[in-house]
């Protein structure tokens, strides 16, 4: 793992604001879409988009690393699952998909997916419209060169018609303890729908949220532009940021929650093993007091970084591959005690 | 409270052994029992042992406190109740009772009590035989002025026949957390009572084990010395503190142990609120790391203390006898943090 990548970096309103995401995704228009493809196609489209990016002069300072998924061990996988760089969906088949991932990992190309590109750019903190702004350019090199499917009335042809259009998916990671706690976050779950937007658990689609952690994601891409539709998302999120401010703010005060802030951190500085949900929860609070001032000498950026490091299969990839549950368990609590700085 | 009270201090074997105790139930020959005595000669027989105490030379080292119990208020005597020198059934019934206490609270007597008189010394640590020879020089002294009821075929004549004869409880409180985690103690209960003894919670009689704390007594009085009941308490006893530190030495190595010890290391010196319950069984575990050697720069007396300091009534004293429970568990909770060098 690179020690400079992009979630160990602080962004604006990162107290509420994880990370900002935004993916694109296109297709080549004279090749069915991945689901369709024989083995040999799939490597003919993962040739011509390499050899796009390669060629593309602008796109060498990402220096791109290219990773052939199909022949990655399940656990290096589940690492850059772990890490957004590919969905869970590679998981289970990765016969002819590919990665192209930026040194920071901050701007990648997932091959044979869902489609045949799915380019992603993300950021720390707050900046949806600097992430967008770079995929649109990113977007339009490729096109340059890949000439994407694209239909005048429909928009960008996806496989999933639910992507038809824009292709576009923008979204945050945000950590909403305040909004969770009052109860509110199931109303403005409910409020969000209503507004073209979603909001789900910490790995997208059908997952469950955890340590207070959601992704707010747009829903619609057909008949509205990509601006128009990191504008909605972004005014929107901006609204529910400051929700969550003046929530941590009304609890602030309280000693029940300060006390849950301190004995939090209280476990994590001490614990010799920690799973990792109850992991998430514990780093959930001590975010929270962090945001709310009541711990002291721990940055955003640090508790992102570690958020990342003790994830199942980035701790086997560092420990080994065979590294059992309980032995994670161990290290997770090691990695986390000494970064907290306790003894 | 004083700083040079007998509990702030460490004796022998106290990894195991919190405190040792000797009491010895006297009645005067000529009165009835408490539970038969009009209040005016209730206060004829707290004068008369008043008095002797008074007039006997060699116990006025012990600076002996007088507090006349109905005088108090329940708080001040739930708090005596705590540091064992009164009983429950004090709380409930207080006239013509009375309390006199040393200045480090090890040598006391209580007036009308069950009995007339009962002597009480303790001492930290392992120590009966010591405190029985003590108590036994007293209650010479005090049989000299006050020519206790005593039976040639009976012994000394108690109100409950359960403490006929010898009038004597000698009882340790055994901190046993390696025992109750390996289950053995539930045998270990069940035997001590065919060999004369009985183990309870930490108030004695009907009261259930808390922190894992166990008060170890002779049961017999009758047909039996003083000093072989004491000698039989102490051989039994010594193999049970072997027992609990085989059982401590196996489990140390235990990572789920050391987890678990850490973690309640780590919620006392960080938790905002604390309940009492919680503060044993959390300050048990504390207590353990420190005989395993898995905590450091904490002393068995500064933990001895801990637990008196911080319970109810002793907070109210201290901080206001109004003090709720919600504010008892603050101030609880900033005793203990301050205590375990937390922030």
């Amino acid at each position: 793992m690179n020690s400079a990548v992009w979630y160990s970096k602080e962004g604006q309103n990162s107290d509420v604001v994880v990370s900002s995401r935004i993916r694109l995704a296109r297709n080549l228009p004279d090749v069915p879409f991945p689901i369709r493809l024989s083995k040999e196609t799939a490597q003919v489209v993962v040739s011509r988009i390499v050899s796009a990016v390669e060629k593309t002069g602008e796109l060498t300072k990402y220096d791109f690393q290219f990773l052939d998924l199909s022949k990655l061990s399940r656990v290096k996988r589940l690492s850059l699952l772990e890490r957004h760089l590919i969905s869970p969906d590679l998981i289970q088949k990765s016969s002819g998909t590919a990665l192209l991932s930026s040194t920071d990992e901050s701007v990648s190309i997932m091959v044979n997916e869902e489609d045949h590109l799915r380019l992603q750019v993300m950021q720390a903190g707050f900046g949806l419209q600097e992430i967008y702004v770079l995929a649109d350019s990113i977007d339009n090199l490729l096109d340059a060169k890949l000439k994407f499917a694209f239909d005048d009335s429909l928009g960008y042809l996806t496989q999933c018609p639910t992507n038809l259009g824009t292709g576009m998916r923008a979204s945050l990671m945000l950590h909403l303890p305040a909004l969770k706690r009052t109860g509110a976050i199931n109303n403005v779950v409910k409020n969000l729908i209503k507004l073209g937007l979603t909001m789900r658990g910490m790995y997208g689609e059908g997952t469950e949220p955890v340590g207070d952690m959601y992704q707010l994601s747009n829903q619609v891409t057909l008949g509205i532009s990509e601006k128009a539709a990191v504008k909605n998302l972004e005014d929107i999120s901006m609204q529910l940021v400051n929700q969550e401010k003046t929530a941590r703010n009304e609890l602030r005060s309280s000693l029940s929650v300060q006390d849950e802030i301190h004995r939090s951190f209280g476990l994590l500085s001490n614990c010799r093993l920690l799973g990792s949900n109850e992991f998430m929860s514990l780093v959930s609070n001590v975010r929270f007091g962090v945001a709310v001032n009541e711990l002291k000498n721990l940055s955003f950026a640090d508790l992102n970084s570690l958020m990342f490091k003790v994830q199942a299969a980035s701790i086997c990839l560092e420990y080994g591959e065979e590294t059992n549950g309980k032995e994670q368990n161990r290290i997770r609590a090691d990695i986390v005690r000494k970064a907290l700085g306790g003894s």
